[in-house]
């Protein structure tokens, strides 16, 4: 649409044009449209290798590596590439592909390292959510849950004998979630009853609340599950432990006592086979119960040992996870949009004579701008995440192997703050990613909204990422109450060591501090100084909160999730400016674009949103407050246009990946877009199926004739004599 | 998830609990969950009568009646209504359904009023957004850009006598937007060239860029377009005109020159048959020309009568449309949310036997309750638009007929401020809307992701919302810019007149003053005053972006998007207030609950959100914007608690029409959900049909067997000699 109010003006003074527009020829003589030139103008001009900017997104040269083998390795697979025409696919054909693309990867899984694997499932994951997750089911959630909850021995067997690790065999899937009981687990109600006399457990749905809901793989795939059940020995309930629970024998037909049907159409992740379950006093041995932590002898006597937080580590590497996905999420998707928004003219702002490229109008660099500094800062910040979480395990097993103690407790400190940081993570950056894909979807307007240009299918299948795994709110409350019990800690003496929460250690001294941090332009150009900002004003914050916390926590839920919100803010600006010192040299020609990316970043990501925060706490003085609203953002979003195409070239991604029409490398939209719906789309086809329906509908009799003229003048006057 | 941190420190507690919890039997003595019971004792609290508050919320007794009868009417007609494996469609058969349904509808608009049927049509596309827009493309573009366009006769013709305005014998398509030319209407490139040697004009695309895209019904269905084709005349182009082109001939078959194809998968709506055109030297008589305005004489001179502008109204309907849209999305879905909030249970919070409800916490109610009284208030507004738009077009026509100069000049006045307003209420209602189900999904968890509960198709098929007929932003930039251009009008000493936008008449004194308009607690509580407070905020900020306008309009794009949220919500709290002081009683039982939402509608939806620039311009003082951020949104929402299910009970919704499993009237959430699940898809299908390929990749040979054994011990003796 035009501005119409424009039109109406403008056609006024015209009436007739009086200097009309001369055009030749039959046809107009106007030109087609050639956004490839735009693009590849750009490009040119980019002045840094693309491998170099790779690596410091990615964290180093191998991992980078790693990365761009596998982005060929997949590209090549016939399998697992993607198509355009898969966006037409139905619910029953897109499992049929996930079925095909499980398939193939279990043939990965058996010649490469397991890193090497799960970088390859990581990558998948974000072109094909659903066969992703359906993996990540059986070797994320089962195994790392036996991993988690059985002993070495019973891990050996489910996942190395049975092969469940290798997809083989045996396929888990992850019994937890109940249609009544989401983020409560510990109020999971089906009942696990140890039956001495025959040495089992007797695993119950008691009434349909307790019914499984939502357990991927379920419904068609899984041989086992793990089943969260309340242990209940001798009429005592023990809480919430794990049991193995097998659902389908050897032929892949479902066992007696097991009801499973398949939850049906689903927003997004149509791929997955998510299943409900019900139990009906289904028996299993005693020692398919899971007993690292906790164990029931053959009397009924029920240990549990001091160390069964751990178990609850193997929830960590889904949010990890996710908080990774959100980088790639947001990597392909400003790619696109940003590559359209240079290949794409609208309107004509100066009088020349070709339209402006999109991308030269402020408002369209405010809104995407912000998102690629974003994307930049989750790259290095999930980077480290995933080291830091690497490490924590790397420990946790060293400890529990060597019997460590000290090793074990300067863990579980560690473990404490991967809890707040993975939380905080994942639940900013994946509402994040879900606003980013929507907005860079309106940036490409309508074009956005074809399938074929991949924001549709993604948002829908991304948007379960805020909910499962940790509900987005609940991991954020529980991220804040964490850093205001950590506060007070502090403020009662107790210093933090071991902890990524180690700079909550001066809050004390930020929190009585009365100056503003940033109180002068100058200061918003000094990342250390916002990183001290942003610090002062969790510290100021979260000591504003103790006296309620001590009340009620509910009542503060909506602080909480702010607070969390600022943790994960300060994670990921701490890394962005700790990378760029030291993996960044003076002259390398990456650094001015990180510098002022990095600005951008945390003037529009930070500053801006949480203003009313910072200036309540006085940590930003009002008048810079005005500068960081009104004009600042604009600049920096001046000074990062000229890098746009070498930012997202730096990303990598090749065009398999991106699986966009209009966000393909090369830049010709409009035939790339036009020749891929025509091949899949025969313009041949010129009437739908549904065609008779339509065309009886035209071509139907008057109303009169279909009243068989029963309501005629002439028919009033022999009914009404 | 439960929140980990909390676990982790429980469990450490408990070791082994003291005091286990006793239970009896074999299973579990759990009771099963009671939402239905929930939800009817605080249904049985509602306090008001729900007709009241329903003719409240739509105007008026009779508009009130009329969609009750329509929403029972919809219900009981077998095609029209849904029906839970509607979800399940795949896109052949959604526009199957789809083409039924349009059947079903043309018998309609034989035997109501026009104005019933599009009420009618106004209802079903809430719940079938696609039958919605391909039956409006036909009688809110097609024959509404003939009457705009067009002659009488010219009207009289394609609409009455060839029938379109009956969906029979034609159907007509939209052909306005080009593969490169969205937005900017007046940039399209399609040619129509007057050839006056056999008095036709030539349709004809001149290259990929201008292919008519995205035009809704061009696939399959429509036998004619508009067609918005460059107007050349002896080689001068006139600019943009429509044209009506014939596409398919009465056996419903493509004619020569036409090149049509289905433009494919879609993020939504994927039962409307969007296609693309291409023109190639496609003849029609001069008379096929829409000449009300622009007319070409046999020997081709060519007339641009003074009204003109007044082609665009007709673009003014669609805008309309959606903004009350975006009302009754938004009353379906906090509905839904709301009845799982207050059935649904969720961690203990109290240490009592049951779990507490959803909608108990704070958290929840700040992230429902100020939706639900953004979707009161745009109830009313979006009435008052409705009834505006209306009485434009009736003096419009009376003017024209009676050819009443003064009437059409004040109409102009009125059309210009119905174009802000339209653009300012859909862009901002819309975008809403598409925050409001996003969020409602979020807040029903994982349930909210099944499709059974409708929010996924909702939210697909409403983003297109945000971008067609006016992009929001570019509405927003131009109602933003009309504004400034407006108040500098005023600052000139020109008045406004017979205009929605006369508060600006006051902006001379709004911007000057120095004191803040909400300086104290008790002014927030004052209505009027908050009304006063965002005609001085828009006063102030259009009077400081004024020298920048002057310059250059696209640098203050951002703000001009910030100025058109403004006047919509100004539009509604003028509005809201109005018809609350107007039409509803002292003592009438609605008052109570309509003022608490009314204040939580505009603390949450506009000076909270806005909050930086209402200090920034001085409006509200610091300390009353601490007070606004802090605690008065929470101390609202725990007023508005006891009437939520009263309040959305008055939408009158029926299930029919409500189209989710977890939000049906009688609240008996698990069950209405596991009963339909297990009917749509029946357990006795254990194995998918992609089974075969699943098990025999559970059950392969192992590696060795599959590499022949060629790379064991014995081999590499062999191969090694």
């Amino acid at each position: 649409m035009a501005p119409m109010a424009d039109l109406i003006k403008r056609n006024k003074k015209l009436d007739i044009d009086p200097n009309p527009k001369k055009v030749e020829g039959t046809t107009s003589s106007t030109e087609p449209p050639s956004p490839a030139k735009d693009i590849a103008a750009e490009r040119a001009n980019t002045k840094w290798g693309l491998k170099e900017m790779h690596e410091f997104l990615e964290g180093g040269e191998a991992k980078s590596t790693e990365i761009l083998r596998l982005y060929q390795s997949i590209e090549r697979d016939p399998t697992l590439q993607t198509r355009p025409e898969h966006f037409d696919l139905t619910q029953k054909e897109e499992r049929q592909l996930v079925a095909e693309r499980i398939n193939q990867m279990t043939k990965y899984i058996e010649i490469e390292s397991y890193a090497k694997f799960r970088r390859r499932l990581q990558l998948m994951t974000v072109i094909d959510p659903s066969m992703g997750i359906r993996i990540l089911v059986n070797l994320g959630l089962f195994v790392n849950c036996i991993k988690g909850n059985g002993t070495q021995k019973q891990y050996d067997f489910w996942a190395k004998k049975k092969e469940a690790g290798h997809l083989k065999q045996l396929y888990g899937c992850f019994g937890m979630t109940e249609l009544g009981h989401g983020s409560n687990v510990a109020g999971c109600e089906t009942t696990a009853i140890f039956d001495e006399a025959t040495d089992e457990f007797i695993i119950d749905t008691p009434h349909i609340g307790a019914t499984k809901w939502w357990i991927g793989g379920a419904a068609h795939s899984a041989t086992h599950t793990v089943c969260y059940a309340r242990l209940i020995v001798k009429d005592i309930d023990y809480g919430v432990k794990t049991f193995v629970v097998p659902l389908r024998d050897s032929q892949h037909n479902l066992l007696p006592g097991i009801a499973v049907g398949d939850i049906g159409a689903k927003m997004g992740r149509q791929g997955v086979d998510n299943g409900w379950i019900q139990f009906t006093e289904v028996r299993i041995p005693r020692f398919f119960m899971l007993q690292r932590w906790c164990k029931v002898s053959r009397q009924g006597n029920v240990t549990l040992p001091p160390l069964e937080q751990l178990s609850y580590i193997s929830l960590l590497e889904g949010r990890v996870g996710m908080a990774a996905d959100s980088y790639r999420i947001g990597a392909r998707y400003t790619t696109i949009a940003l590559r359209y928004a240079v290949g794409r003219r609208q309107f004509n702002r100066d009088g020349g004579e070709e339209e402006t490229q999109l991308v030269n109008y402020p408002l369209h660099q405010r809104r995407l701008f912000p998102y690629l500094a974003l994307t930049y800062a989750a790259a290095v910040g999930t980077d480290r995440l995933e080291v830091e979480h690497n490490q924590l395990l790397a420990n946790l097993d060293k400890g529990l192997a060597t019997n460590d103690k000290l090793l074990l407790k300067n863990t579980i400190n560690a473990t404490k703050s991967m809890f707040v940081d993975s939380g905080s993570l994942k639940s900013t950056l994946t509402w994040d990613a879900s606003d980013l894909i929507a907005e860079c979807r309106q940036a490409c307007g309508g074009h956005g909204y074809s399938s074929y240009n991949s924001f549709g299918k993604t948002w829908s299948d991304w948007s379960v990422q805020t909910t499962w795994e940790g509900d987005n709110n609940v991991l954020a409350m529980s991220a804040g109450k964490t850093i205001i019990k950590t506060v007070q800690q502090v403020l009662n003496g107790r210093k933090l060591k071991d902890s990524s929460l180690e700079f909550l250690n001066d809050a004390p001294t930020l929190a009585k501090a009365k100056k503003a941090v940033i109180r002068i332009r100058e200061h918003v150009d000094d990342p250390d100084r916002v990183l001290k900002a942003v610090s002062a004003l969790i510290a100021k914050f979260a000591v504003d909160l103790i006296p309620v916390s001590h009340t009620s926590m509910d009542s503060i839920g909506p602080q909480r999730v702010i607070l969390s919100k600022l943790r994960c803010h300060h994670y990921l600006l701490e890394t962005f400016i700790q990378r760029l010192n030291d993996q960044v040299k003076a002259k390398s020609p990456i650094r001015e674009p990180l510098e002022k990316l990095l600005r951008l970043y945390y003037v529009s990501n930070i500053l801006s949103p949480f203003i009313g925060e910072f200036l309540r706490f006085g940590v930003v003085s009002p008048k810079t407050a005005i500068y960081i609203n009104a004009t600042y953002p604009q600049q920096l979003c001046t000074e990062v246009r000229p890098f746009v195409i070498g930012l997202t070239d730096s990303f990598e991604q090749p065009d398999n990946f991106i699986h966009s029409l209009i966000g393909k490398y090369n830049g010709d939209i409009y035939n790339n877009y036009l020749s891929a719906v025509k091949t899949i789309n025969n313009p041949l086809k010129t009437k739908a199926p549904y065609s008779e329906t339509f065309e009886a509908m035209l071509n139907r009799p008057s109303l009169e004739e279909r009243q068989r003229f029963e309501r005629s003048k002439e028919v009033e006057e022999i009914l009404s004599k």
